[in-house]
């Protein structure tokens, strides 16, 4: 499979007249980096890798492109646009087949149909076989972020509220994105996995209630640091200049990572995350002092009310 | 000290016109940004702090920079000319009569004298400490990354080489400066610690040996990652393209923090690495395969002769 990537791959790239290329491949990816190099280097071209962490298109290695003509980013779609940088998706396979193991958990539909990017490409057989079951199916564009139709991202759940459907089936790995739709949508959330085949409905009350004792713990903070993204697509520091004109104890931060290590040496008591969303709602657990969403900070400000919480995203 | 350093800066700031500050702490004064931003916050300025980890002024936060008028980096002198940045020293100060405590180490002399930065405000009183004593001393200017009188880096040991002395005293804490001008120049190096008072001699044999390990580890490797720094005053491109060019296994591999992770994520079965030198001789312990300096890449593929291993510098 990725030797028939690669050969597609150097064409595009002889075909763009490209000397020096730079790869970029997620963490999930990354053992193949050396392989790929050695392939394009065997063609030619003179390679340079970006060795950081990556976890998204949010996070393009534009300094490793300094170095090159083109940044070739593997695994993800774009969020933003970016000269000089081509997207190379992985697409992971299975049989729609495994979508029976959802019908059960279905009340009167119709059931609004998403997916992460590795298995967009299967949007149009997961929506026959449904429609083959009796199920009406709603698949929307996302836009923005989510370039493909019926996509969502851990920092977008656009194309889940576009169906407008009070049900909604994520199929995909891990519990973050149906619970971010739940929050999101209100709906009825079935996730199926579509590589062990096991379905169950998924609804916010566990996250919010984790949340709210974080809101609690994060009260009484005498000092509050709102952490800005230097990663090309999590920069939001009109967002984090608003949030701290609502408290004379915040100070924005640039963050690349962020990391428990930083946050215990900058001493802030706590803190407000405007980078990838994920990291308050996962990694609290991580963190020394309670990260707050900018929703969740703003509720503690006064400056939103508590019947508007949602989770935060990205557009 | 520090409301003394910050009525100074605010006036200078305010002499300048500048509205919207960037701050950026090393490691170690990390714990007092949250202070400093409050008092510049509230003489008016717009506040933003790097919350990235800093070992140097060749780590400049120039991505924070772009969301301010100028960026005050504390602790360091310049490595190198960066528009738009101020340099805020940090002093230390200590009794220049500790240096009592090398005078019986020393030979005949004459002795070259050098130090790190938080102290090369005291040269001057060193030099005159030492001639009371009869000992002649010479300090020598260091150019480039070192722009103090006598004073030296973890990667720079110009200022003791071009005292041309056969002996040097170091006034500083750790040994790896003292270690690395005794393999720089080949003198016989006393390590005084101005601030427990004690002092020794420091040769660079333990390291080699250590070296010599790791090189012996690394001579089978099938595959090389020829690590790039993409910190300001790091990156060493044209130094590991040529590096690149000495074996047909080797990849240029990007990277911000080399982290004992992304080596291990990445899969190389050895690394070179050309962006801060005392990495390579520090953390081999925490890597998981041999880090090579550029100096030992060069002999294993036989572009240099092992009677001319040297300590590497950024020049």
């Amino acid at each position: 499979m990725w030797l028939n990537g690669t050969s597609d791959l150097i064409k595009l790239l002889k075909k763009k007249r490209v000397k020096r290329v730079a790869l970029q491949f997620p963490e999930g990816l990354k053992r193949r980096s050396a392989t790929v190099a050695a392939a394009l280097k065997d063609a030619g071209f003179e390679v340079v890798l970006s060795g950081d962490p990556c976890y998204g298109a949010c996070d393009l290695a534009l300094d490793t492109l300094m170095h090159a003509d083109v940044l070739v980013h593997f695994g993800h779609s774009p969020v933003d646009e970016q000269p000089g940088v081509i997207f190379e998706p992985y697409k992971v396979d299975f049989d729609v087949a495994v979508l029976e193991n959802a019908l059960p958990f279905f009340k009167k539909g119709p059931v609004g149909l998403v997916t992460t990017v590795q298995h967009v490409h299967l949007i149009p057989a997961m929506e026959l076989f449904l429609k083959a079951q009796g199920v009406a199916c709603r698949v929307a564009e996302g836009g923005g972020r989510t370039p493909n139709r019926g996509q969502v991202l851990g920092c977008s759940f656009t194309a889940a509220k576009a169906t407008g459907a009070e049900e909604i089936l994520f199929v995909g790995t891990g519990l973050f994105h149906p619970t971010g739709i739940a929050l999101a949508t209100h709906a009825h959330v079935i996730a199926l996995d579509p590589l062990t085949g096991s379905a169950q409905v998924v609804s916010g009350d566990t996250l919010m209630r984790r949340r709210f004792a974080v809101m609690e713990k994060a009260g009484n903070a005498k000092s509050v640091g709102i952490i800005v993204s230097t990663k090309s697509g999590q920069q939001r520091m009109d967002l984090a200049r608003r949030l701290a004109s609502l408290s004379p104890d915040a100070v924005i931060v640039t963050m690349r990572e962020v990391h428990p290590d930083e946050l215990l040496n900058l001493g802030f008591a706590c803190y407000v995350n405007t980078a990838c969303p994920r990291l308050a709602y996962d990694d609290q657990e991580r963190f020394p002092v309670p990260v707050l969403s900018p929703q969740e900070f703003e509720i503690l400000c006064g400056a939103r009310t508590w019947d508007t919480y949602t989770i935060d995203e990205i557009v």
